[in-house]
């Protein structure tokens, strides 16, 4: 059997749109509904509250939809409302979040079982990483590491070069001096960035995408729920909650092609449904 | 006569208080209330129509404090939402924009009448410093520069050093090859980055911070409409939208002075106004 619903993929802002590309790319028969608070990015440096608060309302608003899974591509939001997520979804919807399958690859590939993530300040103050990672293999240790300024440079494109790479530099330095051998990027921004921090890192680190292993976990769960669409039939839809030029210009960065994204007043959207 | 009532100052964070400061230094007998929207900050990369909504909710809401001035201490607000503000302050209550007193400025200090303005996307969109300037002065040439970086290095507190220098380089060079004498800090963030700023000028352009100029409009306006507070009576007051630790550190490097910030929940606070 086809089911033919949307997969529900929402972040704050951009970022997402990674994990977005990556399941185009692995499930390219699924059809998706992305949505980006774009009013209210980014996430990182608001406090807890607000950001269980947001992701509320998102997980409400998509689940309008009639979405047959959630994916937060947030680590933000992963790792501070993933219960609100599960909440909202009820035991119907399949919910996933990035950090389990980042985690997981993580674990793989590190050898001497010291893994080193960056992330928003949230998504470091959430301790939420060292513990699924220790979770998952009680003799690692794990070294985080908040990176507040890499976000704002991949929202301006600059991927590369002399002026965001010293920053990667002042970041990665201190986390490869903890003897990590494996760093996972704890942020849906980072991936743009893999070329830069693979030129600072110079070799010494494996570097973990979670975008590509989130992709892989929404396959495995379609299959084993027999909820997997077996043939196309709609475009994918991107939301955003507020639309400038420049989404639209780096939206092609993190796509690799145009898309067509619409406003949405996720205000009045979900006073309709009340 | 002696008008006790608070002035009001908002910002889209933390940026106005560098006016707040100016204010408090310049006119040490008024009380003021700050509020800064912290939940949705930073404005400078939204939509016009995104900070014009928000900028309504804050007039409104401060309007309701019993304020005898508004004080728009955000270039980004100044620039697109200034006509808002002034409606829903009716003709009673002055209001003030941070520009205005910017670019007389730099019509003061410019000998060549060739004037840079740095400053959000938000506000370089708005072409108002060329529209300001040229009014005051149909002689001179103004070449506005967007500086994006610069507001998530400021709220870092990452104010001089090998990290934000070479931003700082990267887009002053452009604006000083353009062959002005005087640079306006179109960003109530700027201030803070006033010493590396110099270092990369290298004295080469006078550096107009707009927080004093600001400053020194209010007590004319006060004076003017004879509504000046002769003797001290409250404590300020500080009112942010999203509260966090690093709001607090960052507020110090601001403010020269611990202060003592309230969490205000505008959406309940607007309802109640109803």
């Amino acid at each position: 059997m086809s089911d033919q619903r949307p997969i529900g993929i929402f972040d704050s802002g951009l970022g997402g749109l990674t994990v977005a590309r990556a399941v185009q790319r692995v499930l390219p028969r699924e059809q998706l509904i992305y949505f980006g608070d774009t009013l209210r990015c980014p996430y990182g440096g608001r406090s807890r509250s607000a950001v269980r608060e947001f992701s509320r309302e998102i997980s409400t608003y998509l689940l309008s939809q009639n979405v047959k899974m959630l994916v937060i591509a947030c680590n933000t939001i992963s790792a501070t409302a993933l219960d609100i997520v599960r909440e909202c979804a009820g035991k119907g919807i399949a919910v996933l979040s990035v950090i389990e399958p980042a985690s997981a690859a993580g674990i793989t590939f590190s050898s001497n079982k010291r893994i080193g993530v960056i992330g928003t300040r949230g998504t470091v103050a959430s301790r939420r990483y060292s513990e699924i990672l220790t979770k998952l293999d009680p003799a690692v240790t794990v070294f985080e590491k908040a990176c507040p300024l890499l976000v704002p440079f991949v929202e301006e494109n600059i991927l590369t070069g002399p002026l965001v790479e010293p920053v990667i530099e002042s970041y990665l330095d201190e986390v490869i001096d903890y003897g990590v051998d494996t760093v996972i990027l704890g942020c849906t921004h980072y991936p743009l960035l893999t070329r830069a921090i693979h030129r600072v890192a110079g070799g010494r680190v494996s570097v973990i995408d979670s975008a590509l292993w989130t992709a892989k976990e929404v396959e495995k769960i379609l299959n084993r729920r027999g909820i997997a669409s077996l043939k196309r039939r709609s475009d994918d839809i991107f939301y955003v909650s507020d639309l400038t030029q420049n989404f639209r210009d780096v939206s092609i960065a993190f796509m690799e092609q145009t898309i067509d994204v619409q406003k949405v007043d996720l205000e009045t959207e979900l006073s309709k449904l009340k």
